[in-house]
């Protein structure tokens, strides 16, 4: 039922696999008149491409997306906005040989258990080549966003078992430091450290895992439904659908657990004129509502399953096989990575769907 | 949007406020035929009641429900099944002196932000009160998966920082331990520490978090969508839907972080003429669909907001005040408790549409 | 999926069977602020009622509706609202003997290929008995267009051959004449012949169709949406869910056919600085979008099915079989008459959702 | 709120402009393991195009579409199927001296007032050539149909004053004669009639209306769903969409109305071991479900709105003006001849979702 679509008034569809001719969302919903061009989406895609820094798989694609519809005279008309990013690097020989093996952490498997059939080319469907469409459609929810003034920043929180110290030093220094370090972590010392980890386990053929953090450092109160379609939820549900994503929590998360009430309770009381409170254990949320503090969230990635080291498997009939992915086989170290701009561009499309459904709660 | 339903094909529409005249639920989507009677929902009901432990709210309401449609002889119809359960013991006196007090952690000042209004009385929709009708639908969906062999336990795991170590012995001792325990906690020793722990925290006035730990031992593979319906997004956007929770995550979750890649991964193997793995940190899914191992996955719950300790907060109008819950104020110490029974309902509604939509996935 | 749920935003899920203890309806998405009183919804209903007049059935059912949730203080608070109305004058046991009989023109048969069962007491959930929640959700949604200055009346525009010529007398003349005739027929002279027939009709044990027409005298341009949400298509969804019906046209409708377009097409003129059209065969609408000139449809109603003739026909295990309907069977001879709330009930619910959506659609 | 899909299961997205690049459709939920090859939906779109007969606009478009993702060694996966179709033939030019014109019958008002632009060229999203999108979807859908033996044909039932003769003669003849029409009726005799008289029209710089009739001859009992889903009322929402139409009727629809009931209800009988009704006024439905019978319906379209007849209007500054279309605008006479594959999509869409959604009706 529409497992390819995210969003309710404002609403992506992607479609496309990974080795196709190209992949593409469209999104629907978005208002009227809002500037948009095809270079922004662009800017938005290459900070997701591969290839970007050493960290990263090398696959050189530069993507470069085109409207097909919805703009007119440089801004949207209401109509449903298509933007398509073609596949240009796609080489599908190299996975012949695997192509019958069951890979370990992937989806071929479950795929064919569900459908009975797998475009196994590059992971098809599966592949994590589908989350360019998410930027793309998030780089036009951005625009939407900033229209309230919300900017929304994500980066690299932890990578195996080397977490960033993150101090709050406003929105365009943490997306600045974050973009400018090779593991998208704004923390210089533990960007160093993550860098050299990743060295250690890519000499070993194998891979680590990764929290990335987002933040909205200024949000209305009031956006997010209440009981099923909670702020949250919806972000736990966005940021679940993210390949290789194992974890999400919001504010103090799993910290909460083992805090008592009187301190995890963040107390209300007044700042210029404004409601706030005195700390921020809610991540920004209240009973699913947006309180008006900073939207905070992390997202667990598991190691990413790609590894060269050779693994034990089965083939499709069942058969024991060892599997040795092809060399010079294209793969992260760690997903996590990669991730920074998809999380940001998913709170994004979280944010501008709350924002539009709001418009109708009240007389 | 329909922020008060969930699910797709079986889907569930809950209405009602804590000290309203009653709550209820309709289920639309569930297949004719199944048998149904009113004492399994009451049944189910009874494990969320409050005041079975002493670690939970006195409130002393035998929930009596009722169903009103959708059932004939015996059996569903097809028809919208609606259960409703009456509200007997709400008295709303005791919140009239602070009904203008913004109540730390609760939801009162996000609503009024949200909707201009707010129904104070015992926490109106936003009271956890609304679970029982989650439940109520749990008990339908559930024996809706009896039909195909799927039965979900879950427990608690954690209580502030005592963790439980649970054994595998079994759906039905699982089952029963956790229910004959005063935490719902099957490892009887955790179970003992945590209680003291309780004990502790209300006598100060104070209140404790807790893990909820969900597991379904036997589960088809092939069940979840792929993309944005993965089946831990289902899963995850179902748990951060309920009160205090600030945390979701999927097999090894957020351990999966520290894990490198050849660790993490699991293995597939032959057994008995199935396909297996090895391990399950996967905790039952690969890209958003079941792989045939155990579906397992834990949700964070803060301490409870309501306690007893006074608190420094503001009224609606902005006015420092302290606030002081009225004597005799029945909320649970840990909320986790009396969640347990809730994530094995949210659990069995998710997975009643997945099978559903499972239908139509191949010709 | 869904199928006991209409509305997008503005959204209401109803259930119950003709013969269960209740049915009811929850409306979720009303916007907080609402003044909304039982009373208003009751008023509604009487409309509806049957024996209101000697051409309804004479079933003396005076709906007592009641608020379960969603209204505090007079006003809607955003979350569901909950009206139940119970079944006071169900007698199942006449039903006892044709409970295996397949009736003509009605739904059990196709219930039973459906589902493998049918609550055959009443019609069950086939029955028109439904529609009193379509009545009660529409009072509510009427309150809500209220606001925007838009009323709906919808009146007997045929019965059998019989055509009413309405003159355009403004709202208030149409709405009281329609409800003072016995035949909610605006047209006295009309009205006096449909009695006639009625009586004629009845004598023979027969029934007869009629049409309904709705108007909405005075309404925003802009409302709907393009291509599949098309105002036209979702009146047209909306009316033909009506238990009977049997077409739908809007603005000159059939009658377009045989016209030639620059008789057709209306032409764009100013009167009092407002864009209108110097026809309406549009209907007030373009594209799918209102144009701010009255809205004007039609729903055709065949015959009623429940004729006291004797009927030839199968039983449910396929035996011929004479179908004669119990003595002292109440029916409608034309079901079309108290469809005219019912239509006024639908045209206001698919109004107040266009409201809603339409906040979305510009920055 | 997704104004631009379609379909619940089987559910499909389109986009683009008349004039823009190109516009496309993306079908989600279509199940995997389905032949499908471009080829068959460029010969679906063969018979919507333009220029195909002497009646039609004589635009030289020859769509070749492509398939983008969803298919993988000629059958479908699960995935997303993304059918985009180039426009080549698009001149916007023409449109330049006229672009500020309101449009007797068109959208360009409408479009304005709602979103506050409007992409003029060639008419925008809401030019008929969206329907391409919608034959190319319905194409795909015909081909799950096929498996389940169900085939449709629709025919131009009348043209203006002139109404075919229909003989049942066997879907595959009504198919054929329906196609190698000019004018799409499969009526020989009114097919010559409907030339000379849209001959007249054009000669007068004038448009005529048309019915459009859709048959289904053999199709399972139990499709559609009841209360809001009902099958009527899906079809009725799928054919209201169409650019140009004005009304919709199942069965004997508008007849009805003067039918008496033991005259419109159709008898069950046993013809083969099949239960099959003596007549088929309803039009193959009750209660909203498929009763076995054959589907009938019939949609009205209004005379084309694009005349070369001057036309009083105003401008977007309400200035009155004259609308004269430019010399060579190319435009059809009388738009349901080329409705007619587009109606036999939109019924194939409704019942390929109707097929999926009954897989969940039972245990």
């Amino acid at each position: 039922m529409a497992a390819n679509s995210f969003g309710k008034i404002f609403r992506m569809t992607t479609w496309g696999e990974s080795h196709g001719k190209s992949i593409g969302v469209v999104i629907d919903g978005c208002p009227a008149g809002l500037p948009l061009s095809i270079e922004e989406v662009n800017v938005a895609l290459s900070l997701r491409a591969p290839g970007k820094s050493p960290y990263t798989s090398p696959r050189k694609e530069a993507d470069e997306a085109v409207i097909l519809s919805g703009v007119f005279e440089g801004k949207t008309t209401g109509a449903p906005i298509t933007i398509l990013i073609p596949n240009r690097d796609a080489d599908s020989s190299k996975y012949e040989p695997i192509k019958d093996h069951l890979r370990p952490g992937h989806a071929n498997y479950t795929y064919i258990k569900k459908y009975g059939v797998f475009d196994y080319r590059g992971g098809g469907r599966a592949s994590a080549r589908e989350t360019a469409c998410r930027v793309a459609a998030g780089a036009v929810a951005k625009k939407l966003l900033e229209q309230y003034g919300i900017e929304i920043v994500a980066f690299v929180k932890q990578i195996g078992s080397i977490e960033a110290e993150i101090k709050d030093a406003g929105f365009d220094h943490l997306h600045a430091a974050t973009y400018s370090s090779p593991v998208y972590c704004p923390d210089p010392e533990a960007s160093i450290s993550m860098c050299k980890a990743l060295d250690d386990a890519r000499a070993q053929g194998d891979s680590l895992g990764g929290v990335v953090e987002f933040l909205v450092p200024s949000i209305p109160a009031g956006l997010g439904d209440p009981v099923y379609e909670k702020l949250e939820a919806v972000l736990a549900f966005a940021m679940m659908s993210l390949p290789a994503s194992k974890g999400f929590e919001i504010g103090s998360g799993f910290k909460s657990v083992s805090m008592i009430g009187s301190e995890h309770n963040d107390l209300f009381f007044i700042e210029n004129e404004q409601v706030r409170t005195s700390s921020n254990h809610a991540g920004g949320v209240l009973g699913g509502i947006s309180t008006g503090m900073p939207l905070v969230g992390r997202v667990a990635f598991k190691p990413a399953s790609s590894i060269l080291k050779p693994q034990d498997t089965l083939t499709l009939e069942g058969k024991e096989v060892v599997l040795q992915l092809p060399e010079g086989s294209r793969h992260d170290p760690c997903v996590a990575i990669r991730a920074v701009p998809v999380v940001e561009a998913m709170a994004a499309l979280v944010l501008a769907d709350a924002l539009l459904l709001n418009r109708s709660v009240q007389l």
